[in-house]
């Protein structure tokens, strides 16, 4: 059995979606961030990083946006999540996700999470200020040399469109509008019609405890 | 036949030991920071992204440090430099990964790369004095949860030692005292050790073109 520690609008989301296309046998466990539960004692015994997604599984926790949807593509490989027996693929699929961890997410995560980087309330106003020419500079290099259209890998799904998925979700409150960019938009409107994936959306927006 | 496009003293470090260590046939372009050659028509050719590493396979180039260690251990098995069998072990080399590529190396790249998420000189500044107090607390994690000793996996050496010598090598220039986290000095103490390491390090220390 495996349980996901997720927050609503956050990429959790990725794995969560991950592991409902994948078909798998899952839990999930909401983490209140109004509450700052993710600075809680208990769940900081989960993942010391005090992040989420972290995912509970029979031999411990894992942590890590790609890590997980690899580890996802790996376990359930009859749901053809990842090019598993292909390196070169994989390492493309690698690329994209690692882009979108260490850039894209970094670039969103100046709006909200400046604190981390600067103590100063001028210097939090100056890095929320350049968030949408930051996001909108990612997504040009998507659009125009990363995804290959109609998918990432091109005709191939993958953990990688899932991702993007869940990161063009902030595109707009980024101050970005996502319809400036075809190939994202078309993957984005085509995935949103996936009911499996609004099934996910529709937990994670139900105000019930999970 | 691989080339890997690098430049001294970034992240490019770690997917070149890990060509060396594993014995494979490659060759490397060094890219000229000082002339800004990551920023050349020829380069983005290379990588879009202007970033380094790049490697260039017979399929195509390949980018971003955690894609690139994972490829070069699924295309040189006898190395051992991954655990390419256990989806768990893997997914914990891809956690710790990813941990060092979206925090560590972000948390760094503020010391330096502060222009890419503010323009006012003052933010940038205050972004620089946060740097040895995020880089210590990353490496508390590090030393704290993350790395079990003797390696970051435990007994077996892998890709996540190889990326985590390369970031440790920051550590100083980053106002931290590496000999404050004991198991990650002694880990970055064996590695200097190793023939193969110190012929890449004076590889890229010599000031010939390469």
């Amino acid at each position: 059995m495996l349980t996901l520690y997720y927050a609503p609008r956050t990429c959790a989301l990725a794995t969560h979606i991950a592991l409902a296309q994948a078909g798998a046998d899952y839990a999930t466990r909401r983490v209140d961030f109004s509450r700052s539960e993710q600075r809680s004692p208990e769940f900081l015994q989960i993942n010391p990083n005090g992040r989420v997604p972290a995912l509970a599984t029979d031999r411990g926790i894992l942590t890590e946006t790609p890590a997980l949807l690899m580890y996802v593509a790996q376990c359930f490989p009859a749901a053809r999540l990842a090019p598993l027996d292909d390196p070169f693929a994989l390492a493309q699929v690698q690329s994209f996700n690692s882009y979108l961890c260490s850039t894209v997410h970094v670039a969103h995560a100046h709006r909200f999470r400046g604190q981390r980087w600067a103590d100063e309330p001028e210097a939090i106003a100056a890095m929320q200020k350049k968030v949408p020419q930051n996001m909108a500079a990612c997504f040009e290099l998507i659009e125009s040399s990363l995804l290959k259209g109609p998918w990432v890998l091109g005709d191939t799904y993958s953990i990688s469109d899932i991702y993007l998925f869940t990161i063009a979700q902030w595109l707009e409150g980024d101050g970005v509008d996502l319809q400036r960019f075809p190939k994202a938009a078309a993957l984005q409107q085509r995935m949103a019609e996936d009911p499996v994936i609004q099934k996910v959306l529709a937990e994670e927006a139900s105000t019930g405890t999970a």
